[in-house]
């Protein structure tokens, strides 16, 4: 099976002036966080959304240095979202790696998380086009609003509907996909049907990829996700495989539980990830990731057949099999 | 004297317009935010940001509407920066009222600020004006970059430089000054020599209004100002009357005190305002705030004779005279 790195190779080398664009000017004057930043860029995981965001921008020519500020503020957006959503929910490990939260005080890791949210905007606004910016803007309020959302809802007492699922990760994850793809189809004057195209690509290929997420939570063993298994239930979160196991047995009363926010016991944990892994829901979550990956590569034909909608073509197919 | 309203009264029904952009789209999927955001733009102030920056948009011909979304931008931008410093100082009042963090938990504050900063960026984006957008997303850097300063110097054993002072009180609120005047200049297409003296008048006018922010905490008494006399070297944070004084009596114990973060008693906030008061260091901090509206009304030399330039020149004689 191909590796992320492999289908990645293609920007390999401009994915390092991205991540040169995010490390510029962000501790000019702050020295204290200089190492945080670099830390968190360290730990940033696979740059799957800088790396589509370039593929889209490359589809016509384009100013390099533009496409870099755009992935770059793709990136740092996503980076800043989850240094909030770590101090909120007092999450311990992000990747394997303790969070920002776990050594600074509330007071540095809001700040940190606004910085890196200014600079976001800050390389949006490099591109110098108006429409890109209106995308991150944008972007930049349905991620919160789910934010919210989300934890407003916290205190409702039944499994949500499907629905609210879609609209979840939708905020959460398919949004900055969307809007990274659209943006590059924007930054390089691709004709409208093709930035539509890119939109639909990137939209699809993030709701796959939270869906696996979902799924990798009960799937998964800790070693590599570097979180416990069952961690969204462990939170009263309720993911696709919770919901559809609740539509086979209502109100199982270990998942009220959990959604009502009582602590699960280990016991009670093994127990029902055992019984939802034994029902089928996992597999009927993956279908749904699988028609989401379909949509996607059919996005592509509205696009020039060239290397980089071939590797998009691979890359929705390499999300459905990925194991971390 | 003039009041602030009478001041402001020529764009009072455009700042009617600008609080309804403030509160459109704010609130629509999160009905627990709209009472939150009404209480926080209902708490909001004289509008001297927004008001100033729709003067500066009207000395050419505007889009009414954009001018709107700039105003609302500026001040949401405020309002956001108030919400997560009021969290970070755990300030109990901002002018008088309850702040958000005494009845929310941190999550739903940090994620309130956190949507007026995107709220406001989605508004800047709105004057569809790429230069526009680049002073807001530099101005949002330079507010986070001085927070950040501030929170990791709050650690420093010496009373600070009058230099520092500056750059702080620079990042604090005169940026953003500053950025409402040059942005409504660029908004109108004023020449480029008037929107630097735009930009000049929101600067100096800024810098004056922090300075007496900073005298106030001193003079003021409790009730108009709704927070408690000398708040800020309670804090630990030493303002140009403290550095003033710093410098007529090198380390003064109280004040060695105060800035290492050690509580000082009553008895001694007492002593030191009183000391700090009769040294004519409260008198040459005023003097520099009078230099500073100076300046602030010479810049408006550059810019037409108007009723815009008259009354920000009377603006500029309100801030040093103002007691609230």
């Amino acid at each position: 099976m191909l590796q992320t790195v492999d289908l990645l190779s293609i920007v390999a080398d401009d994915i390092k002036q991205v991540e040169a664009k995010m490390r510029s000017d962000l501790a000019d004057h702050h020295a204290n966080l200089q190492s945080v930043v670099d830390h968190l860029i360290e730990a940033g995981g696979k740059r799957l959304r800088p790396a589509l965001t370039l593929m889209a921008a490359n589809f016509y020519p384009v100013d390099k240095d533009k496409s870099y500020a755009l992935a770059a503020s793709v990136e740092l957006l996503h980076t800043a979202s989850l240094v909030h959503d770590d101090l909120i929910d007092n999450a311990l490990f992000r990747r394997g790696i303790p969070t920002l939260n776990v050594n600074w005080s509330p007071g540095a890791t809001i700040l940190t998380g606004d910085f890196l949210f200014a600079r976001s905007a800050q390389l949006a606004a490099e591109t110098d086009n108006v429409r890109v910016v209106n995308i991150f803007a944008q972007t930049l309020m349905v991620i919160v609003g789910g934010e919210l959302n989300q934890f407003f809802n916290n205190g409702h007492n039944n499994i949500p509907a499907q629905e609210e699922y879609r609209d979840r990760i939708y905020a959460k994850t398919a949004s900055l996909f969307a809007a990274g793809t659209e943006a590059g189809g924007v930054l390089c004057n691709a004709p409208e049907k093709e930035i539509q195209a890119l939109r639909d690509y990137g939209y699809y290929l993030g709701m796959a990829f939270q869906v696996i997420d979902d799924v990798l939570d009960f799937n998964g063993d800790e070693k590599h996700l570097g979180k416990p298994v069952a961690n969204d239930l462990r939170q009263g979160i309720a993911t696709l495989p919770v919901m559809l196991f609740n539509e086979q047995q209502p109100n199982h009363p270990t998942l009220l539980k959990a959604v009502r926010r009582q602590a699960l016991s280990d016991a009670e944990i093994v127990d029902i990830v055992a019984q939802i892994r034994a029902s089928g829901c996992i597999e009927v979550s993956m279908k749904e990731a699988r028609r989401y990956v379909t949509r996607a590569q059919e996005s592509l034909e509205q696009l020039p057949d060239n290397t980089y909608s071939q590797i998009m073509y691979n890359i929705a197919d390499y999300v459905v099999t990925r194991k971390v």
